[in-house]
């Protein structure tokens, strides 16, 4: 059926991504509620939109069964990150064309493909069973690709209605083999910006030994966070860590990884600490981070100029793992800072999410992981978490819900927030299939 | 006579002001040696142009007389920085007006100023007197706004040509109160460019468990040059450092500084360590600095993007005190990168001059002293040395030559390589003056 009706399913992706819904410039995104809306009154979903204070409208449907006992949610995003630099596409971003296989569009893999495969695939097991044998329901937001700011009082208000018994999130599809991934959890992340002033301002650099350089200052702060060895230095900063489990481990030693393609795509002929194998992996999956994203200070270009600046900036990204909390941590930073005589400098905060992550023995994920092996014929591999970060913790921690990426439409040449963002058609029908699948689950054993 | 003179040496100084000379820009600069050339024959010098392969010609005249035992030196340079931002002039940079008793120009005040006051010296004397009691030599490059990188190979070959018993440096003037500022000497300086690399592009901070941060290079080798009590902790930085005497302390603590009005104008409450008084300009003068002139790495716009950067690089500039010199320090920085681990930094230098110092006890610098108090009717403040950086080596430690600035065209509200540079007239009359006297001491005291 679902392969039948393949250019109808195509059509209707075509038609969201047709739509803008840049969050990031606040383009098109009323008109992306409405085509979301239609899409979803057509499979049969009962619709109902939030308008968010300051913020786009979340999007919430569902789908009821009263003999059903369980609900199964999905969380998606209807936003899609800039389109620029669109010199780089060879497609216009936002009208949809399929080249040699492909579907190119903005947002197409990241998530509106994985949005209209959740619906179609209800739309094709209502057109053949009649009814679906779980209850269901849609949470799409409109601000994950600008960090959900949002997010976290609307769940806190609606706990009751957004509750179900297991939650599949956006993303994930498969890997570069064709085998289906299945991601149980996600990193937690604390954005911090530190600014230091020195004087009023930029003044000749043979002032030097008596005004103070706020560059030299925020080098000396960043010493203190973290030295060669990687290991955080802020006091306290791992307290709450939960270590893998054996089990959390043993998936790492089951996952395939093409290390040395990896290194070769990075351009490193090995990993910081000289770390291979499943240690790698561990670290790359379990270690909390502290990174520069940028440094920014005074005179950059060619050349020589002696200056001393009055300003200096640092953005650092912490990326927390089980059971880390961003707002501890952020109260113990600034207590670290004024402790080490670093209280001149100004801390900005920039969001911040929990980490989460859904026990792989879990009733949902053994549902979600069997499901993938029926579908793609091949042995799924399980991340028992991600590197990145991503919202899941509104569900799996303020709500107690368990939670899975898995069935996705992502491939590894998607080009996410990239030009020439793409997905295969193979994998948007196969999508469809392991989403149809799984709420066939349901009725094999509710 | 000078001052019955003075609108004639106005037109002069325009002459030459008017005529663009940006050695950053290559602009104007066969133009400027012209108008300099006919300017110092009609003062009856006579003029050598030297070519300087790929840099600016280097312009030497001589004023000859031959019963004269001593030669005097002046060090000038015709070049000036960029005019821009040009929005930003009352008047336009090159085209020199007077307003209020002040001559506005790009380069009036450094150093243009200070070469036609010079001439217009020696015309002056020559007119009055028909011969001067000393000889003299004028030495005047074009590259001292881009680091002067062609003038030490030059003097290397031309050392008889420009020997002289004492070289006047350009710059200085008067201070605030209208007391004239000798300064016998100034830092020397090593500038240095340090690059880290990453991955091959930009990449995902969730990377950074396993990629290498370039930022953090820079951050860790930074922190290994100095720490918050601002001493350098590379090894050797000080072996060759000579403290300041006590004749050097006697004139810090005879020059008048009104240090809160520094404090103000930097927006600092206090100077770094606390300094005060004497010590403060004993730091200032005589200690060697390292200083962060800028750091670039990453995203560095607004708000947050979590990403780790592929490069990242800092300038560092050091000023260097009596006696270290910028080769032997610039090869210990290295040693020390690689000692600590650091040898997949990048470094690159961008010049570099030794510092260099005239004794207060010189008999020269006690008559440039002697003739500022006579002409200026007060005590002159003088400085051991300046806190910024000049290629007076060159002429004094490459030549043995003693050097010091006097009698300038400079006050405080000139605005240096600002827009609206500009000097006072009556500072340009008094300059001329103080010429014409330092000549005639040669004939009071030859």
């Amino acid at each position: 059926y679902i392969d039948r009706n393949l250019d109808r399913f195509i059509e209707d992706l075509k038609l969201l991504c047709r739509q803008p819904s840049v969050s990031a410039q606040n383009k098109g995104i009323d008109e992306c509620v409405s085509v979301l809306e239609k899409l979803m009154e057509n499979a049969g979903i009962d619709v109902k939109i939030f308008e968010v204070k300051d913020g786009n409208p979340i999007v919430f449907g569902e789908l009821k069964n009263k003999n059903a006992k369980e609900c199964l949610g999905f969380y998606n995003h209807y936003d899609v990150q800039p389109p620029e630099p669109l010199e780089k596409w060879d497609s216009p971003p936002f009208k949809p064309e399929i080249r040699e296989g492909k579907l190119y569009a903005r947002g197409v893999s990241d998530n509106k493909g994985n949005i209209v495969a959740r619906l179609e695939a209800v739309k094709a097991y209502m057109d053949v069973y009649g009814e679906v044998p779980v209850n269901l329901k849609f949470f799409v937001e409109g601000e994950e690709e600008i960090g959900s700011p949002h997010l976290e009082p609307f769940v806190r208000e609606n706990m009751e209605l957004l509750g179900a018994d297991g939650y599949i999130w956006e993303g994930d599809g498969v890997d570069s083999e064709g085998r289906p991934v299945v991601s149980l959890g996600a990193k937690g992340i604390l954005y911090v910006e530190f600014k230091a002033k020195g004087p009023k301002t930029d003044v000749h650099s043979s002032r030097a030994p008596l005004v103070p350089n706020p560059a030299w200052r925020l080098v000396w702060m960043l010493s203190t966070f973290k030295g060669p060895d990687e290991k955080i230095k802020i006091p306290g900063w791992y307290d709450e860590v939960v270590p893998p489990s054996e089990k959390d481990l043993q998936l790492l030693r089951e996952a395939p990884f093409d290390e040395e393609a990896d290194k070769r795509e990075l351009g490193l002929k090995e990993y910081l600490l000289g770390l291979t194998g499943v240690e790698s992996q561990k670290a790359l999956r379990f270690s909390p981070t502290c990174n520069i994203c940028g440094f920014s200070a005074g005179y950059t270009g060619p050349g020589s100029k002696t200056v001393l600046p009055a300003e200096a900036s640092v953005k650092v990204d912490f990326r927390l793992v089980e059971a880390q909390k961003p707002d501890l941590l952020f109260e113990r930073l600034k207590d670290h800072l004024k402790r080490n005589g670093f209280g001149d400098i100004t801390v900005t905060r920039h969001g911040g999410y929990e980490p989460a992550r859904t026990s792989a023995d879990d009733p949902f994920a053994i549902r979600v992981i069997k499901t993938a092996e029926k579908v793609y014929g091949l042995k799924p591999v399980v991340w028992p978490t991600m590197a990145g970060t991503s919202p899941i913790y509104v569900v799996k921690n303020m709500m107690g819900i368990p939670v899975a990426s898995a069935g996705g439409v992502g491939y590894p040449g998607a080009l996410v927030h990239a030009p020439n963002e793409n997905i295969r058609i193979k994998d948007y029908s196969n999508s469809i299939k392991y989403v149809a699948a799984l709420i066939h689950s349901y009725r094999e054993n509710p």
